[in-house]
């Protein structure tokens, strides 16, 4: 049978027609004020999906670039930054910091688990000289949602700058930048924003800009300072066909309004979360988020093998589970330009798939459940 | 009367519609055999290009961030490098080095002029601990085409690396890392590649790799290390859709053939100096190069509205000066996807043009004059 292409993991993600045609327009001279009123719209619309009134920058570059950017920009070496390390896009904070020798106060914590205000409180009590708190609104890596507001209001009472690395959260979760107080907010184009890949987007609060100030870590690609200057123009060649996608986006997610995606969102995850346990499996995390689903692949079933298998026979690409967790879960993403038959399109193939491997379970009965939910929800 | 649109800026460059519209197939998983198999393909093609053995690497980034990961893996801070400032990306060079606590020996070139390989190999004897020597094969600011192959023999003879900025030479200008050892290579996409902007392309020598072994410069997202490691997967999300779009022209350009790529744009070039020059007016450089062709304003001419005419009236996107420059010299670009329609284009706007800001140059003459250069190439 012919394999129609389904992208559920999290990210890439799928983009619409509409987007990927509009980067089909001809490039035009980014030096140019029919460019910068294009660049100007898209900027502009970064503020609101943000929910900021900072300047969002558009990078070339994926949002681990974003990432270097926020590290390279806020600190110098030898400052100390706490660094919540609970998967696998935690870790690359660490690793970022490391690389910038920044001295780092490791807060590590179980993978598929997540870390509450009260510890972090105690945590920057602990370390008054900490310049920065580094966290992942969304650990992709075990699909697991941290509780953003509540750490936003902790760290707000500190001297410390608060980062969260919403590249996978932005648009699947609530997320206000300026309500919450969270001070830098790094993210990509190819997740919630449903853009190919290729963009980092970064927005400061004043408070973290002061820090930027003081940076001595060396940097020229991602010198912040040099994209302020130059806003909504860009310091270096911008990517221009992905500025033309990220203004089309924007106008999307604008006509749906951000509450309206963001509950998109959260019915898609309760309705892939009922269907997997209604199959009897379980979830990794403590507190599953709206981005993607981590489930744990039963004992009898070679984790490998199954995504393989929807992979290369179905045509539907979920994620399987990164370092230690390899083989040991399976990631359903409901993140982007998702509707609720990609929910049952991933739930469908689940079930074929372990009943293929072996593994029998109700054929039919996570679709159900997941309908359930749709039915439920009245969408 | 309509305006059609005609880039000719030297950067970013006409993109061919079938290299638009394969950026707008969905966009696939990046880690899967799919994806792997279409950037290998890619990556293997960019060696055609460099004419190389070695890896290149495409980093979603602009040329600029290429520049970055030169710097920032082949050198330490304090280290000492021989750049050579011969224009606006000279100095780049330059900026990027001072970023990153390099020890800068800069070898001042007035701009339009250029260096010989001898004044190099006196200025390396001088300097024999300098790890590094950063050039600029076509300096695009203005114009100026550079002897990278005398250049590389003095510096092959030397305990330094060589590095030179492709990002406007790539295709434009003979180019032959391996055969004049060349040691590392930085070009761009939206260059002579034809692409939409969006990658940076980066090779290395075997001798530069030893030196990225003690680099201890800061690095993360540019760390090429752990690009040679992942080869030709990426280590961080790529910029999938134009990874299609760079298979797409390597495919054009291997059916071109790389020496008929390079002759065209010889071709072109001499087409349009023999145009401007048969108008009257006076070339910038004193070594032109076949990227683009800077000219001087006349005294009596505004620069700035000449440029701002043509791109606004007549929708003919050339570029002006940069820094000291500004308003005193235009450029026409004749990189990428060009062919001899579009220097008749660019000739004629500038006739127009020049006309019409009361500057008085026959009108035809410097289209005649590029005919005759089609005409005797046999073109």
């Amino acid at each position: 049978m012919i394999k129609k292409n389904y992208l559920l993991a999290p990210g890439p993600t799928p983009v619409p027609s509409n987007i990927l045609l509009k980067g089909a327009n001809e490039t035009i001279h980014h030096r140019t004020p029919q460019f910068i009123e294009i660049a100007k719209e898209a900027l502009d619309g970064l503020k609101y999906l943000f929910q900021t009134e900072n300047q969002v920058f558009a990078l070339a570059s994926s949002g681990t670039g974003a990432m270097e950017a926020a590290v390279a920009n806020l600190l110098s070496p030898g400052d100390k930054a706490i660094v919540v390390v609970a998967g696998k896009f935690g870790e690359r904070w660490k690793e970022i910091c490391e690389s910038f020798n920044v001295d780092v106060v490791e807060v590590a914590v179980e993978w598929g688990d997540y870390i509450e205000p009260e510890e972090l409180k105690k945590i920057l009590a602990d370390n008054e000289d900490a310049k920065v708190v580094f966290t992942t609104h969304s650990e992709t890596s075990t699909g697991t949602v941290m509780d953003l507001k509540g750490i936003a209001a902790v760290v707000k009472e500190s001297n410390a700058v608060l980062v969260t690395d919403a590249v996978s959260s932005l648009l699947a979760q609530e997320l206000r930048m300026d309500d919450w107080g969270v001070d830098v907010i790094v993210s990509g184009s190819q997740k919630g924003v449903m853009l190919p890949p290729g963009l980092g987007f970064i927005a400061l609060s004043e408070k973290a800009w002061k820090l930027v100030e003081n940076s001595k870590s060396p940097k020229y690609y991602f010198d912040l300072k040099a994209y302020r200057k130059k806003y909504p123009d860009f310091p270096y060649t911008p990517a221009v066909n992905l500025i033309y996608q990220l203004k089309e986006a924007v106008e999307m997610i604008k006509n749906e309004g951000i509450e309206n995606v963001w509950n998109r969102h959260r019915i898609l995850a309760d309705a892939v979360r009922n269907g997997v346990k209604a199959l009897g499996l379980e979830l990794l995390s403590k507190k599953p988020g709206n981005v993607c689903t981590a489930v744990k692949v039963p004992k009898e079933v070679d984790g490998g093998k199954f995504t393989k298998l929807l992979r290369d026979k179905y045509g539907v690409t979920i994620a399987g589970g990164q370092a230690h967790l390899k083989g040991k879960i399976f990631r359903i993403a409901h993140l982007g330009y998702m509707s609720k038959f990609d929910v049952i399109v991933a739930l469908s193939a689940v079930e074929m798939g372990l009943n293929e491997l072996g593994y029998k379970v109700a054929l039919g009965k996570g679709v159900m459940a997941a309908e359930e939910v749709f039915l439920k929800e009245g969408v």
